[in-house]
């Protein structure tokens, strides 16, 4: 008989199989279980040399391949998949065994269900894991939730398989709950606007007459400075993609419109349930809709005017510049709002999320890993930062860059090219920093056609004025 | 013994108590309840002489008073409020009575509500009403929602003590189960992206070294024009107010955080949800949050470097044209953006709402109400418009206005006036318009870092690029 297995993997589609590899060869020996055998087995068959694998054809014998406490890792479809499996492994275990969802759930169900695993004497650990399929099998960055004791068992099993940078693993206990999936959500919204935001400095480049392969080169050159990052890397990459029918590049042949599977929804859903502003990801993902709105650009496209979208510059090395510039003080606002968001649930929901730790689990293997993460972790773990926008590099780069930024947004909106994300993460800085917003006006109106009140800036309370009486002011 | 009345108000708070005069003077007999009987008897002892009021200290006896098939309306705080009168007054009733909810419920509880009622055989309408106080006193804007045979037995009522333009009632039938209560969170939503706007304009303006009252004028003399509205009317009647102690405009002194109350949160929440864009509201949400984070504002104000906001102009008299014409795009973006979105719940639920109706109903009574919306009105009615933005007399309407609207938001961007929601107006307008989008891009790195796939604007399909491979493309 074969010794018992260190982890199990239930669910071989690629993601479940390639973290099953990635376990494998590091050594843990992995039991396997797939609703359907024909999956397993070609997982033993193709990949068997890599590690130790347990494969077992029926739940009952895969949970008896074991050794305890279980750890039990179920990555399938999120949503009623993750339940049915739940619901048929419960039965089976013994107090104290770790189910742990791999999936992209939601964080109130993950929620739900380590309450009622609880209630069982089990453990629920829903965690986030990011790197895509590659990432899976060579170093994802894991994001678990769930209670500390279950992470002391699991932990060092999924450091072990995470990605490492600088020695450390991108793998950390995130909180309690919903703690983990919730912080992977918002990792997704970030990549959200990540990705707009290189979106749009494409479009600028490109509306100032840079060629695909040009824009490739200025980002293979951005990738060896203060954007260094994944995305940039890709970019570069994308772009660089030549159709081999046409000769063409690629990224021209590709229909524009973008498409989403729902974390960047979920992400600015219970930003606006927590009260917190994440604006740069709602236009994000607003903007992906609006690109995939067939119905409306075919009957807008060339009909609403507007400048032509030519991008007339006498210094192209100053745009490329000024551009990078954009790209990263927009970045930054799209952290601080993703971090800030995550700093809020941390509180509403009492998981003490170290954001520090938070963005050095990012800083590899992930979608949205990046130079930046690195900054980003230092100045959190110098403490007491309550937005990223006041770190001391962070504020001292904002600040040679926010002329530059100015400058893009200006320019693009002159030449009709559309810049939601840049233009609303400026919106954003410059709100912040205002010494005084018109929002006093917006509660002047209230008050006038609600009687919803007013503070003053002069003494404490709330204040009404007779608006439609002798417009004397009345404490409310 | 006195004759039965024919309507009947459960809860009277202000709203209600208002509803309850409203219906009175115009010769309905009320019945009135309300959990504290002081309330009532308040009722009628101030204002008994208005009309009939049939007043009852118990549900039973007030029940009773009411001829069939009874017309209830719930005026009481949306939520948990509601279910408690539901299922006190639920077995009271007889087949066929028709129960009102006037509150801002979410339209999903007034769908649940609503089938729940339908199976023992009673008609549940979700009614939005909006006119705040004073509106509902004098005539407000009101949008039912339940089954069309309800209508035919409540209509008549409700046109009776709604708004009127041109001799037509601010009333009309939604559509079925959540449609009214849809049509009125779409309202708030739109209501908050027009305070958004209004504030930017006075920021931008106060920028320019206009004084609180000399932009009071530009607002009255644009209340005669194009951009003639309630919330244009009063913002005039706000920025004239001149605080009694010390002499400086009162909007000058109260404080600038913004509160809300949720439904601007729930209509850009359901927009997610159906995938409609809607930025300019979501942008003015995000606006009432930053402006009201205390904490993020006390670390920030100031210490983030910018220019400060001084606006030098040559020409005031541009500037302040410019500026009404970047309010008016905006708002028709807005507009555009929320019609869309109740166009897309209307298919989603099926509830046949017709987009001519909202707008003409909106004319009068509600918040929002505005010279525009006939214009709406007129447009939509012409039919086959699946965007207002390609409206003829709007089309045209942006033409003039968006190097305007363009020169605004440029103005306010180098002068670091923040102006999020022109901003975004700006962008979907840009976005919708355009020939290409970076989307495509997008679409390249979804498929480079998930192998999501992408089409292809030469072929029909799903394409994938072997990306880690030899780069060559599969057919997914």
């Amino acid at each position: 008989m074969t010794a018992l297995a260190n982890i199990g993997v239930v669910g071989l589609a690629v993601m479940g199989s390639n973290l099953a590899r990635n376990l494998a060869r590091h050594d843990h020996r992995v039991a396997l279980y797939n609703r359907s055998p024909e999956r397993t087995r070609a997982l033993v068959a193709d990949h068997g040399s890599e590690g130790t694998f347990v494969p077992s054809e029926q739940l009952e014998d895969f949970v008896a391949s074991l050794e305890q406490p279980r750890r039990i890792v179920i990555m399938v479809k999120a949503g009623a998949g993750t339940d049915a499996v739940i619901d048929q492994l419960v039965p089976l275990l013994d107090e104290g065994d770790i189910v742990v969802d791999g999936g992209n759930a939601h964080f109130e169900h993950t929620r739900r269900r380590e309450a009622a695993l609880r209630e069982k004497g089990l453990h629920f650990v829903g965690t986030g894991i990011s790197g895509g399929e590659v990432g899976a099998l060579e170093g994802p960055s894991i994001m678990p939730g769930g209670s500390q004791e279950s992470y002391a068992a699991l932990g060092p099993i999924l450091e072990s398989i995470a990605a490492q940078v600088d020695g450390e693993a991108c793998c950390a206990w995130m909180g309690p709950d919903g703690a983990g999936h919730f912080v992977k959500m918002v990792h997704n919204g970030i990549e959200y606007a990540d990705m707009q935001f290189i979106a749009e400095a494409y479009d600028v480049l490109s509306a100032a007459g840079l060629s695909a392969a040009e824009i490739a080169d200025v980002f293979r050159e951005w990738n060896t400075g203060e954007l260094d990052s994944f995305l940039v890397e890709i970019t570069a990459e994308v772009l660089s993609q030549v159709d081999a029918t046409s000769g063409r590049p690629l990224v021209e042949l590709i229909t524009d419109a973008a498409e989403q599977k729902g974390t960047g929804r979920w992400t600015v859903q219970t930003a606006l349930e927590l009260g917190v502003p994440v604006s740069t990801i709602a236009e994000s993902v607003f903007a992906r809709s609006a690109s995939g709105d067939a119905a409306v650009r075919e009957v807008t496209r060339g009909v609403l005017a507007g400048p032509d979208r030519t991008l007339s510059v006498d210094d192209r090395r100053q745009l490329i510049d000024d551009v990078r510039d954009a790209l990263w003080s927009s970045k930054v606002v799209a952290y601080a709002q993703g971090l800030d968001q995550i700093r809020k649930a941390s509180e509403e929901y009492g998981w003490d999320v170290d954001i520090a730790t938070v963005a050095r689990i990012w800083r590899g293997g992930c979608i949205i890993r990046a130079r930046l993460l690195a900054q980003i972790s230092d100045e959190y773990a110098a403490g007491g930062l309550r937005t990223l926008l006041v770190a001391p590099s962070i504020l001292e780069g904002l600040a040679d860059r926010q002329g530059a930024w100015r400058r893009v947004v200006g320019l693009a909106t002159t030449a009709g090219v559309p810049v939601p994300g840049f233009s609303s993460a400026l919106g954003y800085y410059d709100t912040v920093r205002a010494e005084r917003l018109p929002a006093a006006l917006v509660q002047g109106l209230r008050d006038n056609f609600g009687a919803h009140t007013y503070g003053r800036t002069d003494r404490p309370g709330a204040f009404h004025t007779l608006w439609s009486g002798d417009r004397s002011e009345v404490e409310a």
